[in-house]
């Protein structure tokens, strides 16, 4: 493997620039080359609901760092509007397409990374493309949805979805003083949670004013003879709506390596091993197109998370420029939150047990985030999973007030190490009224596994 | 040793409690009494910083569960104001004082816990006893000081000791708008932080304002013609006082223990193994008064915790009653707030590392506690040891605005299991821009060290 010659990255946010920073930093004289779809290098996706919530004064808050910058500090040549369209392994270049001159080229390259991210899953119904219907996916249309808001000022939301991106959209609009509905064809939102601990969730959401309607489908937009959206119909009912956001799931932008006959994985995503390499010698992958390892499961998963990206990115960026490094894995872990409520979990839930046909025993338990007489203390819900004969921890959830949900790195940490519930009990954690009962409720919920 | 016979617990605070509870839970028949010094059963010491600022309704919010709860809902003999003032290994009974009436008796026991506590240290110097001057140790003490301040308005306060309740109650007392000196004799607030984030505190204590006085030592309490205090003496200067609070830590309460002839370990604490007990057959301790065994420095400790006091109450029951589980060990791992800014420590500091001949490395990092871009973040600072050979991470300090301090407990997760900072990089924190950067705090500060 060539570790010294020209580095071609594809894609242009997270993992792609992690990595090429990293390799940047140890091979100062290397020649690197990214081509970017789109026009903004590694920006911050998870922040636009709060982008268009108002909360942030700029979307340029949400880019770390301009294209320009990476040119001139880091003499890495990043290319935006560049689509590569082909990968050719046994010659080594990649075809790629200057989108603002609409013209193709070839660039050679000794060893590249795939960093392509992932797309929203759009369902092919009628009026799925109308104006006012927008997929939160690029920094791109998270301005859309801005400018929308902005301009055509709608009075009523209508959000297909109920995972992370329907969560927070909710948020956002709600902050804004729209009239906010959702669907999910789910008998629950957030299918990662257990069911017991979505619905103290949904619960929330629909007595802070988010109009819920479960186990229906979306089935068409109505448009009007503008090509404007006035209506989403499911097969029970129609609502009107001026804005719609489909927050569907995504889907790995895995295709360019599928054609280059590079081998995919879970969920269609980009195969790699620990060190982020590829089945094609001298290719590697990171960020939302790649698989991961997941450390309950013990076996290829697909997350596509910020903080997974950047792993995947410093990893590869290491292992690329000489380095021989792995990237153990992931658990799910996973935070949001909805108005006042946190939410979090991580490892598996009694879905994935019960898939993975293990046997185990759960806890979940009601106690408070501070000391009960604190005044901010809040209500916390925490659940537990342990294997049966082991009692190694599995997985946990969490949903509550203020300073809920970061406590779930305590459960990461202890399922990463792999403890038992007993250990989890043993944790000498932090106490003081301001901050946890005597007993931290992940340990109040462990107490209940031993 | 008799797991059936009567159990006599000395000391009716958290971890004599904590037994009692246990051991009525797993032994519903068995014959348990408790004596207890003072005038209440276990009750919250650690918020009466809370209470006396007054942001706590009523001192009764700190009690956990009163006399008369113990000894109908559960059965339990609980006799307060009732002080065993000695206890006989041979002929196994123990002498105690019914300080209401005065009166000496002997109870016999087949199973004795001791749970005696720990006292805050005075100063042998003139005045240290008069009216004005207090030790924040009981909730009566916690109560009188209260009632001094509705009663005295006392405008200027000062305190003597940077540590956990000397900050505590700086807070409390700019809460209520007195005037706040601050003495200590070391050149630093909080000895268990290292003087580099230890600044971090102690600048924002005095941006608040308060007045800190370093390396200077209290000499003498005067007082004026009635016994009230007028003025505090140290080697440089004389201040003006209406109120004092001694905060210069504490000692176990383990005279009892040691005239009976019962082994004392660290810091003159009952010794006790990982099963709560002591050298004495059948005899028991556990909380403030006893020994912990310390996960990093590996050697026998004392830390006078509430978390730690309910964990050795509750091994120690389990034990009494038939069981047979260990205490793994401490951390020294520990949590406060002044004002807007949260300190938490665990592990070792590098002053320990030192004193244990160990070869590390320390990183330090200032961040933010949420993405930079989101309205409520804050800064933070983390700082981490780790040993030179092998990356096993040995501490953690943080110090930052709100969501800081808890993720402390990523770090005692991480030491007590005995990650390396690698390992600590590679966990699946949670990310989202309302929580954390990307990479959590401790996570870059972990990068640092690999």
């Amino acid at each position: 493997m060539d570790k010294k010659g020209k580095l071609v990255v594809i894609g242009g946010d997270a993992a792609g620039m992690s990595a090429a920073l990293k390799v940047r930093r140890e091979q100062p004289k290397r020649e690197i080359v990214v081509f970017e779809k789109g026009e903004h290098t590694p920006y911050a996706a998870c922040g636009m609901p709060y982008y268009i919530a108002g909360m942030v004064d700029s979307y340029d808050d949400l880019i770390a760092r301009k294209p320009e910058v990476f040119r001139k500090k880091q003499n890495i040549a990043v290319h935006i509007r560049h689509e590569v369209i082909a990968i050719d392994l046994q010659e080594k270049w990649v075809e790629v397409r200057n989108l603002e001159k609409d013209e193709v080229f070839r660039e050679s390259s000794d060893s590249l990374l795939i960093a392509t991210g992932a797309s929203p899953l759009l369902p092919d119904l009628p009026g799925i493309r109308s104006k006012g219907v927008f997929a939160l996916s690029s920094l791109q249309s998270g301005m859309d949805i801005f400018r929308f808001l902005e301009e055509e000022k709608p009075g009523k939301a209508v959000i297909v979805g109920g995972g992370y991106i329907g969560i927070e959209m909710a948020e956002a609009f709600l902050e804004r003083g729209l009239e906010v509905s959702m669907l999910d064809m789910a008998p629950q939102v957030m299918s990662t949670l257990d069911p017991d601990i979505a619905t103290v969730l949904s619960d929330y959401m629909q007595a802070e004013g988010v109009t819920l309607y479960l186990e229906e489908k979306l089935q068409e937009i109505e448009i009007n003879e503008k090509g404007s959206l006035t209506r989403v119909v499911t097969e029970k009912r129609t609502l009107d709506a001026d804005l719609v956001i489909l927050g569907l799931g995504i889907k790995p932008n895995a295709g360019l390596a599928g054609k280059a006959g590079i081998a995919l994985g879970a969920n269609g995503a980009v195969r790699v091993d620990k060190k982020m390499q590829t089945s094609a010698e001298a290719v590697w992958a990171a960020g939302d197109c790649a698989t991961s390892y997941h450390l309950v499961k013990q076996e290829e998963t697909y997350v596509a998370l910020g903080t997974v990206a950047n792993k995947h990115g410093l990893v590869a960026g290491i292992n690329l420029s000489g380095g021989d490094v792995e990237f153990p894995g992931v658990l799910g872990t996973a935070i949001t939150k909805f108005r006042e409520l946190e939410i979090a979990r991580t490892g598996i839930s009694e879905k994935e047990a019960n898939e993975m046909g293990l046997k185990f025993r759960a806890a979940k338990v009601d106690t408070y985030t501070r000391s009960a007489y604190y005044p901010e203390s809040g209500k916390i819900t925490v659940k537990l999973l342990a294997e049966k004969e082991s009692g190694w921890l599995l997985g946990g959830q969490i949903v509550g007030k203020a300073g809920a949900g970061k406590r779930i790195d305590t459960l990461a940490t202890a399922i990463a190490s792999g403890m038992t519930a007993q250990q989890v009990v043993d944790l000498d954690l932090a106490y003081a009224p301001p901050f946890s009962p005597v007993w931290d409720p992940v340990q109040t919920a462990a107490r209940r596994l031993v």
